[in-house]
């Protein structure tokens, strides 16, 4: 996932913690998991041949993946970015792909390859990103481009173990500490483990297959839609497979049809020109907090309700098949509250995953004045508040923005986009300047349609494991833009593990992780083009 | 005035910057400055003796005013701050008085002087504190504790001038530079120079002197109430006057009767127990910034409505004099509006001075999360807001405290003093911390007392001036603590200039504002006790 910014980091953070304990949960109410895929049917029997090829080659595919992690991979070092994709384009020729870098002034290489799949009806685009967050060695139990195994966890005392040969068996609970280990090279090089595997048995491919890998994800994606519509052709696809994110903490395979959008919103209320002493001039002079607090409170309560008028005029409804998805996932609503310590919740007492169908206005921060050893006894010259905003299919930004200011204009708010100037304060009762970030929209695909059932039962098949289907995450991913540009559905497919230490220091793949995801990946292969009607 | 924290200073600051421009006002809608005590009266002679007594003696105060400056004086330092006491106790003695120190434990000494008039029927006390507020030396252009004379203020530009002989004639707007100089010296020269004048010409007391000097007013005054009740005989009065704080910065003479009380509450309102990805748990984790809206919002509104019920019930409506005193001053809004580029006002136009007749809830800081470069898209754990509540008569602190207590709980709020255990947070929807501080309650005299009228007239016989009655500053002293304790009116006349620089570096007395304080104190001994009937 994207890391724009040290925020982002933090929030990723809270984020994964948190999922941590919903995820648990679902554990402990584990789900049977039966074998779906018997080697006795054909694509069963394929899978199986998949499974031992890996074992007896895990020395080769762990030292393709350590020489790729080896090249130090920051979107800004253009010179190393650059060796990254050259080596990818030369991993991917090896695999008999057609590839190439994608090129557009002042980016990053993207690199696109292609494999066509005789007699296939469909084409499939498998999106990852070679590229790394920054990295501050000193943080590290080893150097972060110098790839090591160790047995378990660094955080649990794990120690470092040798590189494995072929054939010589390596416990699945060992970890590959690199940068970009888990976020976001492992799917590249699960999927080239597994064409391997396909190959070394002839094995017929069902989908034409296309890879998209972005050397600037980490950086925010700045070109990502002009290199979509710059190369346009090259990357038309039936569908998007965005192979990023880490997995669900249970470890129970997860597919992910949708996000909600976000756009912030810096917030400033002016009072005095310059600070005043309470008692000389409170009640008199206007107190930016004051004012600032009717504003947010005509936003939504502390409940959750959002009171702006037009605000949620184009939310679509939730399909009964997404709430029947949320409904099948066991509720962690009870235990979160507990471990939160929580002694109520917004939307009075709806579920968690009902909630995340709907938009939110999220107050994240406000500052004015001073409190505690700072406060004094003054009226200050302005209050701020920073706001983010959630939307869900069909909210837009543009909607929401001028929903938004709409109802703040209705409220007596004069809207200014910079510090106002003398003669503007003077000539307006109420000033508020608002700061909005471009933000993104939410995207959802349906659970229903083809593609999607396909992708679940391929992962069911070789994984041998039923999958959780979650219509969105509450958090947001900038699918909508590909979505735009693309016009296909798109389904977020997680591989690393959710304790891989992305963004930060000591980043790791769990080698079962890297083992699901080849066997993920070969089903692709050999299977979703039958599947996909 | 008191400067228990840095806090107070900041406020104090503004205070006097804005005061400044209200009073500029006052200067340009002057009153005609009619001579009131013509020399062709009785005490009009006594005081025209008594300036030329002080135009014959500028070299002698001076020098006198300079010695105890020198001695250093801040209330920690207990060795300097007794020989202030003993200091004072000698130039009390040097005029007759019978001087003592007053000494409780652990506090530094009060000074206590009395000198009777015979005849008299009165006794007034005048208070002042001889400790001043710490110093940085390095910020000072010359040594706080080495008093110099300077031709104009030193941000101005002013020199270093020769120290006077008697009868040298020396420039009015010309300053002395020391820690005290103005706050709160100035007073105790002012009245010791007027008793040699008086004393040099014979003249007749009015009135019983009493004089109370306060050794730790800059530390807060933590013992002046149990002082005040040690001391009660030695300290009885018929009435007060508080000799403190800077003059109007109109120059004009001011008599002020009141002020507001004041108390201060933090209040912390609890979200969940660990921040929170805003996308994976918003609107359904509590959003603690948007309950705490809910509980601002619910006391009062952006135009200074108060909304707690009960808060106001014990406000007594301001008399038509109060009403009247105010009307008489120019009205400083419009240019105030001007100056700090206001919009508009809370009150719904009402007059500044209107609305600090009336009790006031000032949000002087908001902390919460994070804004602008600190945003993360988290649900914060906690906010917080910083609160100062202005009463008026007959409001008190333990009232307003109970009847906003009791609005709290009319809206849901579970109140703790401490933070929150997880049981508590777990068993409570909306829980809110309140830490008040002490506090104190406001205070008023009547306009039209005899006291009252007697002390203005002093004043505009003294100076030849017309004086401002002000019923109340909108500020706080802690007035009413005296009141309680001693039963009798107070009034607070200031007499250091207004841009004295009272608690910052370069602490200066303009030397017209202390022939002027010698003029009032001369007044006061030989015209009060007529006066006052």
């Amino acid at each position: 996932m994207s890391g724009r910014s040290a925020q982002r980091t933090v929030a990723t953070a809270a984020f994964r913690a948190s999922f941590a304990a919903i995820v648990l949960l679902v554990a402990w109410a584990s789900v049977a998991r039966d074998a779906v895929a018997a080697p006795a049917t054909p694509s069963g029997r394929v899978l199986a041949r998949v499974r031992e090829h890996r074992l007896s080659h895990q020395g080769t595919i762990l030292a393709e993946f350590a020489d790729l992690l080896r090249i130090p991979n920051v979107a800004s070092d253009s010179v190393n970015i650059r060796l990254n994709a050259d080596r990818l384009v030369t991993m991917l020729e090896r695999r008999g792909m057609s590839a190439r870098r994608l090129e557009l002034p002042g980016s990053p290489p993207a690199v696109h390859g292609e494999l066509r799949a005789p007699g296939a009806r469909r084409t499939v685009m498998l999106y990852a990103h070679y590229d790394g967050q920054p990295v501050a060695p000193k943080d590290w139990a080893s150097d972060p481009w110098t790839p090591v195994l160790r047995d378990r966890p660094v955080e649990q005392g794990g120690r470092e173990i040798p590189w494995p040969g072929d054939r010589q068996a390596i416990d699945p609970e060992a970890r590959l500490y690199a940068r970009s280990a888990g976020d976001d090279k492992a799917p590249i090089v699960a999927l080239l483990a597994a064409l391997d595997a396909l190959a070394a048995q002839g094995a017929k491919r069902s989908v034409h297959l296309k890879v998209f890998l972005e050397g600037e994800e980490e950086a925010g994606s700045p070109h990502l839609k002009s290199m979509l519509a710059a190369h346009r052709d090259q990357l038309a696809a039936d569908a998007w497979i965005f192979c990023d994110g880490p997995m669900h903490p249970s470890r129970q395979p997860q597919l992910v049809f949708g996000v909600r959008g976000v756009m912030g919103l810096e917030l400033t209320v002016y009072g005095p020109a310059r600070a005043l002493h309470s008692g000389h001039y409170g009640n008199w002079a206007p107190n930016p907090i004051a004012r600032m607090t009717d504003l947010l409170a005509s936003l939504r309560d502390g409940d959750g309700h959002i009171r702006v008028e037009g605000f949620e005029r184009d939310v679509r409804p939730a399909s009964e098949a997404e709430r029947a998805a949320f409904r099948a996932t066991p509720d962690p609503d009870a235990a979160l509250r507990d471990e939160l310590r929580l002694g109520g919740t917004e939307g009075g007492g709806a579920r968690l995953s009902e909630r995340i169908l709907l938009p939110a206005i999220n107050f994240r921060g406000v500052r004015a004045g001073g409190v505690g050893e700072g406060a004094a006894n003054a009226i200050p010259t302005e209050a701020r508040a920073s706001i983010d905003i959630r939307m869900v299919p069909d909210q837009t930004p543009a909607g929401v923005r001028a929903a938004f200011e709409d109802h703040l204009r209705r409220q007596g708010w004069h809207i200014v986009d910079a510090a106002p100037d003398s003669a503007t304060r003077r000539g307006h009762d109420r000033i508020v300047r608002l700061e909005w970030d471009e933000g993104y929209g939410p995207y959802r695909a349906p659970l229903d349609a083809p593609f999607s059932r396909a992708l679940a039962k391929v992962m069911e098949e070789s994984l041998g494991r039923p999958v959780l289907l979650t219509p969105t995450l509450g958090g947001s991913l900038p699918l909508a833009h590909l979505n735009d540009v693309l016009g296909v559905p798109i389904l977020v497919l997680p591989i690393a593990n959710h304790d891989d230490n992305q963004h930060a220091a000591n980043e790791n793949l769990r080698l079962q992780n890297l083992w699901d995801g080849i066997d993920v990946m070969a089903g692709l292969v050999v299977r979703l083009g039958d599947l996909w009607r």
